[in-house]
């Protein structure tokens, strides 16, 4: 006998294309269903309500697509406690964990909702019953006997909807081509951020060497020194490519300025990693006046927190640099709370790096010349990325133009 | 005062999403609505009907958000005849004319529905009354004095809802990803193919010299000996190409089975594009034994059609090759009628050419070894092209091994 | 027993890399050698010259080593006249023919050397008696009885050798990289165009639509009203796209300014397109104040020749498209001539049509989104091209700021 | 006045083209010369010698043209001691150090020729006086008093000199095209492997999980189960989807076998991970019967080391992860030893990684599906990279194919 369940759904789920992919998941998987009731929003306003009883030939089956259906955003009308579990040993799982999204999630727990904390894809749900908290957790940092969420059951998630104002950005959605207006994007993204800075928001930028071969390094110091980068994050070759570079004007050894290649000048990053070294870190090298100009010094001077995370490509590194990858995640996480928009620019490693961290609400755009690099970081979870397909060198001095000609507006 | 207009829709209008752009189209338009019915299929096989009323603050606002939610398959309660108006010279479009959209296209004339033949995009309607016949025209053939189609009163269209049985091709839709599982979708579209000429479809052929580059013009002959393809398209370089290949073993000058530069060999292709010319068409070279083997000589030997398009590019050309691409265009199109499948590889040329002339429920499979060639064909309209991120080489081989494998079974 | 010849080579031989590739062809192909002399240039101004007998297993081989080493610039000491044959047909090659590289080539005919002229890569050289000319002619415009040049005996190119002024181009010859640095690159193209023009020189550009799709036409307007502009190559979409955009603000319906899609905007390229055919003429409909600004009406007020070619993604076409392809080659080679630097933007099948028909020491830069672009190119024969893996939309803008600031310092 | 100094050239020089490279380099940074001596070998097998007085009109320029002329192996015909310096503390560069190319490179040290260990790209040498050797030592590992070879004096690298015999490789080398014949190229990398293993040499192999997502893990572990594989690094997700498909039959939680998302199935790679955490290592979870086929599977089963890398992309991660870089490098360092041949699949970051800790001699091939990744590596110094343009999961089917074939002829 087919076994069956009621879901609810509610919101703008026209128009938001839930109910549509409610209606495929349930029929790809192969079960069926009735809908009970439907109030539709009469406006553009109005909000909608459904009710349906899903059916599946097995209670297998059924399980499988309402956990699906669970991670748009279905609920279960009744709703119990979330069921927990111990943990039995450090980082090993207990069968049937909850993996989350990276949208906004909710738990029953004690016959209460409460907000599960640092959400992002792909961890566990750990709750602390001592604070009535939940933690989103990743695999790295499960302990022992920690109590960690089982099933969808009192879960429940908030997928974004789309925005119901005329967002700028939304002509670019889900597009990944080159073929799109490049100084309209630019002074979009220019419009987005002067918004957010007013309103007290805040900017993350992700960064790859690619800026400082492209010789938009200058450009990125102006942006940093203006104002509107609230942290940055890259790896060791963005922080000495930038220090050769005002260190002795090349960048893996060509001269930006002119374009060719300097005698001599294969040893430059090797020099300018050995001069922080001696210094210290890249703050004492600012400190001491051996670093006069550029990205890590505008980050210096105006205390912009820089997290370098360490790459099995390294040379060096920079005493900066964290090379342990589960430290320097901790640490991006630590640093991606409280962000409204990331700007990721010529960089895949970092980009699918902090991509898996941030939730879904973060305004995300991917700046690539390559549009195969959006495309994989949409693949790896991060859907809301807007990419941008184009050149760190063009790109950067379009957008400190396009920022300063706004600003004194 | 508000202008506002009833619309209706109908069909698995949820399912398919058409129900969630049309919000999406009103509300980005700046309009507003008000449902007035939802009859929602209750089960999956069920239909949905839908009656709006669509408000916005010009009559001018109002034609155009219906003019777009005409695109996506609105049609007004009460129809009336379509509005026509005589072309002033030729090719000279009269204003407000109908263009159309790839999808299956209704008109009602003289009181009555009739289907509108040839469809394709970015063309216009003709009426040809004594036959009571509509014809979808390109510019290039309009007539000074053919009666045009204007606005979308009296037309309705039927875009393609997704397929309720689970489609061998859904996975793959909307995604140009290279991490794909690649002998996993080559048996899927063998499949197809078995399936397509099981039941007396037909299939086409787009293809670009990287065939045989690629060294994938002896899978490719296969494929056409063992009766899969009913029409090639493609350029002069193909054909080329496959004739140096099997008069010289080389393909601009390079020797296939061996990788080397032949000496001399960068004369072979104007050789081999003489020899046919003094032969007067593949075909006779063919029949004289000039040619013995390869992509041309089994469409010679079998029948296939193939239609040879000329391009800036070309050397020679072959005397088969349309130089004239207006003439060209109107070829394709002759041959394109009444196929079910379209498998393009390696051009993006002759891919965009030919998907400009496809209707929308044409299954069209796009391969090519650059993710942005299939990006490119979407964004000018063949959007339920399916991309396959691959190697010509590797893609052909294995798709002539697994055809074999699954006729015998 | 092995046959033997001698050789001779002249010039830059050991800097311009040419003695290393006549050691390696030889090597490669399997024959031998013994230097005879080697004069070498003592100091960096000096020319060299070597002799060497070339040895191989077998006169057919032989013959097939001289003729590779002919194409590095190899000549035989004793040199006799060119042998001519007879073309037996129209479009029907001569056995052994001489096929052209493209490079500068000189005949011996009537005991006196003269140029070829016209020098393209892959045609046959005829010699016109009773002009004592020696004409390069692509294979459509052969006709029957036309005294074709056979094998190489008597034929002589010249090689560009490397400048020996430290050239400004040079650091970027033969990298087709995004990671170099943009506007040290954009400026020193720009440097390239003032000293061109400063010496009298002609610049041509060839371009496709996504100059327009980026929003770079103001940028190329700009340009070519600035006059650095001699000639534009393009096609069908190149020049719709643009009148679409001063018409109506849109590129494929795009509004480009603002970067949303325009209600009915799909139809404007047609619109554009049939308000071009009414008027008979971009040159009309410029005169005739229906187009008021972009590139194409710079080109019809600053009196730049437009070649539009043909191609069969063309929609309409305008009035002005060639729509024969072999007509359009032949137009493009008549404005090809004479000019001393090709900029090739965002189109790959214009920028090898053209590249097939230009000698190889014309200055070529190929701006593009996609490496593999230039790849194709230089792999097509346009082995001078330097790539630049930028995007039009902001490459043409920082090209148009730079152009205007250099020349007014 | 100006500077001069006398240097020597021996070997193919005119026919590797570093004789061409030494005049450019000469020329190109404004120095000039006069040759002295030119023995040039009269034969193919011949060696030649050369002895040149460079000029500069500085010493200081001057020095930095012999550095340049140093690394495209020149020598001093009077050769010194190598220079030292101690370093004054860890991790700090003496002014002046010498930097290592990734060619053989011999030290002279108290009067005697010694070999430098362990030579890579970017590194100092360090003399360790009493064992009389000469250790090339990345920055990383530099301790405070250690004996730091500064300048090129008494330095001598050899540069490859290219194969004289006719190398199977040949053909590709140097080219990054898509448009090379995929099936040939594969059977070339065949007969390569299958040589190296007769002559009892050692292969490495690199991978990224692209090489499960597109299927291709099958035709790999079958590949290592034949013995063709001595070492393979990677990373943490090659591993776990490697895992994750081999015990659910899913990568990333598309079911590969029917191309279809598995209900459930974004856990099962995090279930993968603690599964393998849980019995202790992979090693473990194969002997525990937990993992029963596949990549890491044939590894353990036939004694193949693999080094698996930390990233900060990564999930988990695996408990075989060395999660710090530094460590990953030294580890890599120690298992690339001795490897002749190293094939890179389907990951840019392993890719460079590896590259920058191989000596120059070692055949590396890169399979890529985006040319700009191959590009990449060559622009990081590993410029001895053979590209190959093509899609994992076509390439490894069709390579264990060809092996199979190949090695029962």
């Amino acid at each position: 006998m087919d076994s069956s369940r009621e879901i609810e759904l509610e919101g703008h789920i026209i128009d938001s294309g839930i109910m549509t992919r409610v209606y495929d998941k349930i029929i790809d998987m192969g079960g069926n269903f009735e809908l009970i009731t439907f109030d539709v929003g009469k406006k553009k306003q109005d909000i909608s309500y459904a009710r349906l009883i899903v059916t599946a030939e097995s209670e297998e089956l059924l399980e499988e697509i309402l956990s699906e259906l669970h991670r748009l955003g279905a609920k279960m009308p009744e709703v119990e406690d979330v069921a927990l579990k111990a943990a039995e040993a450090d980082r090993v799982v207990p069968k049937g964990f909850y993996s989350t999204t990276n949208h906004p999630t909710f738990l029953k727990y004690n016959d209460r909702w409460i907000d599960v904390e640092d959400i992002e894809m792909d961890c566990l749900i750990i709750i602390k019953p001592d604070e009535d908290r939940a933690v989103c957790t990743p695999l790295s940092r499960l302990k022992k006997g920690d109590l960690v969420v089982i099933g969808e059951k009192g879960v429940r998630i908030v997928p974004p909807e789309r925005s119901r104002k005329v967002n700028s950005f939304e002509f670019m959605q889900n597009t990944v081509s080159s073929e799109r207006p490049s100084e309209t994007i630019i002074a979009k993204i220019a419009d987005e951020m002067l918004e957010i800075r007013k309103n007290g928001g805040k900017i993350g930028i992700v960064g790859g060497p690619a800026i400082i071969h492209t010789r938009a390094a200058p450009a990125l110091a102006e942006i940093i020194r203006e104002g509107y980068v609230d942290v940055l994050f890259g790896g060791n070759a963005l922080a000495t490519h930038d220090i050769e570079y005002n260190l002795f004007g090349t960048s893996l050894g060509m001269e930006l300025d002119s374009g060719k290649l300097t005698p001599g000048g294969h040893k430059n990053h090797i020099y300018a990693i050995s001069e922080v070294i001696r210094a210290g870190s890249i703050r004492n090298a600012v400190e001491q006046g051996i670093i006069k100009k550029g990205i890590m010094y505008e980050c210096v001077k105006n205390d912009v927190p820089f997290i370098l995370a360490g790459s099995i490509r390294d040379d060096g590194p920079l005493p900066d640099v964290i090379t342990d990858v589960v430290e320097a995640q901790d640490m991006m996480r630590e640093y991606l709370h409280g962000l409204d928009m990331v700007i990721m620019i010529g960089t895949l490693l970092h980009s699918v790096a902090i991509g898996n961290c941030l939730p879904s609400f973060v305004k995300t755009i991917c700046v690539d010349i390559n549009p195969a690099s959006v495309t994989k970081l949409m693949d790896r979870g991060t859907s809301q990325a807007i990419g941008v397909v184009s050149d760190a060198g063009a790109f950067l001095p379009l957008l400190a133009k396009s920022l300063s000609k706004k600003s004194q507006e």
